[in-house]
């Protein structure tokens, strides 16, 4: 069960986006595993990808499309992650890619690939190619629902999200999708989400807006601090509102760069809601940093302490693992007698030992709800960051040791 | 139930070294917690100690006394940290090694404090300057046992290891307890360990030595990645055996260092052995690294991941979440399509991709023992490092999310 989440049963069709849905029985039958998402001619499309050196086929295919041409459909399948799979991989990616611009009428290079499942295993391209057609021909602009549900693997709810602002251009509207219940889950999963808009964007808009928003959000948001193969999200401007390109400067870049903040925002809190085995969903603010890689550098060690996370899972309000946490963050010089630690609004530590209110009844009172606020003052600096996690239960352990048997 | 692993039921006295416990009932009555160790005039001694910024207060102390003159005696405590408690935290630890000087009729700076436990709370120092008097009573060479018992927190078995080598001066004995389940247990435990050895090494010597062992050892093992406030290692060399002082140039320098190594690679294993909830007793050995750090970084990539951690206790053979850990690990263009792995003598990816040979069925009977290696290859060096690990497991959870209730 995700903590405080539902899956949406409403999604705001955006105008140039039509999204179609088609079982292909890439892990098993009798579900609708892949996806296509078709985009209006002159549709803008900017995107960032996992980290990791093991990037999946997939992501080498987007990388290279990506800014070498117009990109008019993104092919998306759920069961097989296509990575750790060599030339063969890269092969499949392509081939799959083709069926669908075969039955689209577009160039192969016109459509991005995207695989989520087990690492290792080579793609079923001939079911795949087989039921392309299937999906093109389910094409609409009204699919969102059904592809949020398509690209789901151990999600327990989808994950969708849609807002609507008004420009000086006209009424413009972002929706978007994702999955994942873990920052990463190489084995089955990682973190996909697609956001789409009908407004104007310029393509280099385009893409600094979906890097600085992932930042901000999909970012700063962590289950088990792994980091997948697969990652990958694209956000997608139609250029249906108005007929001014809206770049950086552009008075209206504000108020859409917001509105697509705010889907990425509730997408990734969504994934931590609905993160493996998670009970809780923690917010861990840095302040008083000297730069922000400092502030989230303490806050994700806090987040990525299995010892904290397990303490949150049990409502046990040991700051002692909060203070161990910080200590260990490598922050150069840290001055640990002038750090502070409150629970929501109970001050526990501060100028590193307890404050002389501090009671653990208090502690713990915060710490039982399924929700809260850890805030951290380091006071060195004006910088801070908040990232968002869950806690570390026996679920968790459970999810990932029996995942495959 | 630790993995492989026993109590040892005797441990070679040490000349020079003795040993006395009592009770302070510094958590609850009933237990000895209480360990003084007594070194004759002339010893040296050497520590490492937490990198953690967070420093316990003792860690702080012995800091501070190590180097500055003759260290006569250790004053260890179980059952609470003294850390996070500021100056009277500092004054604690100062007033419980002035009993014990005063006891043995030395100046308090002769003494180094230890304090293992829970964070946050102030030690009962008037319970402990009580019982001093009774440790100091108890003292005897042939104290190991109980000593390796007395600073036990979560530790299901105490750990000790002995070593004797013939060196061109004599007999020199090894002998080493320590105590620890994870890496580290800040609110409960972290990691000790006490060497003892009737050498005689310089007092440089003996500070490179322990510096040099501890990296290859204690600093080898991971539980949860976490790293304590009160992480401490110290070797104290009696100087009671022969007459030549014995430097890192000396012929008897690597018989000695050998030993050492020795004592602290079976104390450290121990740990892991003993680790929270560990089923699995897990070598991760990284090689074809540009240096130690790269190779070193990568192993423990793969042992922190909660993904290969939860798979190793399901003996899954999730080979998919070893690659994804390798290329999380941020070694600087990495051609993953060099990179091999494989589990004790099975290939299973060689150049990135799964091995034509394998079949899950041969992972699946490695990662089935409860011993078994991890081998990774990653073909742009000469340079190797090796690390051990256990798995995550339900009873980790139990153990840290209960531990305070």
């Amino acid at each position: 069960m995700p903590v405080n989440y539902r899956e949406p049963t409403e999604l705001l069709p955006v105008a140039g986006v039509r999204l179609g849905v088609a079982e292909a029985a890439i892990k098993k039958p009798g579900r609708k595993d892949l996806l296509v998402i078709a985009l209006a001619e002159g549709s803008r499309v900017g995107g960032v990808f996992t980290q990791n050196a093991f990037a999946a086929a997939p992501v080498q295919v987007c990388r290279q499309r990506l800014g070498a041409g117009a990109i008019r459909a993104l092919l998306v399948n759920s069961g097989n992650a296509n990575a750790a799979t060599g030339a063969q991989g890269l092969q499949s990616a392509r081939e799959s890619c083709a069926a669908v611009a075969s039955a689209l009428g577009l160039s192969a290079e016109a459509v991005l690939p995207f695989s989520t499942g087990v690492i290792g295993q080579q793609l079923p391209v001939a079911r795949m190619v087989a039921a392309a057609p299937a999906a093109v021909a389910d094409l609409r602009e009204t699919g969102w629902l059904d592809a949020m549900r398509a690209i789901m693997t151990t999600d327990t709810v989808g994950k969708g999200a849609s807002r609507r602002v008004v420009t000086s251009q006209g009424e413009v509207t972002v929706t978007g999708i994702a999955k994942g219940v873990g920052m990463i889950h190489p084995n089955m999963a990682t973190m996909l989400a697609y956001i789409g808009t009908d407004a104007r964007l310029t393509p280099a808009a385009t893409q600094t807006l979906i890097a600085e928003v992932a930042d901000r959000s999909f970012n700063c948001v962590t289950v088990d601090g792994d980091t997948s193969t697969n990652d990958a999200c694209v956000l997608f401007a139609t250029a249906q509102v108005g007929s001014a390109e809206v770049d950086a400067g552009h008075r209206d870049y504000p108020l859409i760069a917001a509105a697509v903040e705010a889907v990425c925002l509730e997408l990734a809190h969504a994934i931590v809601r609905d993160g493996e085995g998670a009970t809780k969903f923690v917010s861990i603010e840095v302040g008083g940093a000297r730069d922000r890689a400092e502030a989230r550098a303490v806050a994700l060690s806090i987040a990525h302490s299995p010892l904290v996370k397990t303490a949150l899972f049990a409502s046990d309000a040991n700051w002692g693992r909060i203070a161990m946490a910080i200590g260990k963050a490598g922050v150069e010089g840290l001055d640990v007698s002038r750090v502070d630690i409150s629970l929501d609004a109970v001050p526990v530590i501060v100028g590193g030992q307890p404050h002389p209110d501090y009671a653990e009844a208090k502690g713990a009172a915060v710490v039982a709800q399924d929700e809260f606020l850890i805030r951290v003052g380091l006071a060195r600096g004006a910088a801070s960051a908040t990232v968002w996690t869950c806690d570390f239960s026996y679920d968790y352990v459970k999810i990932n040791a029996e995942y495959r048997t």
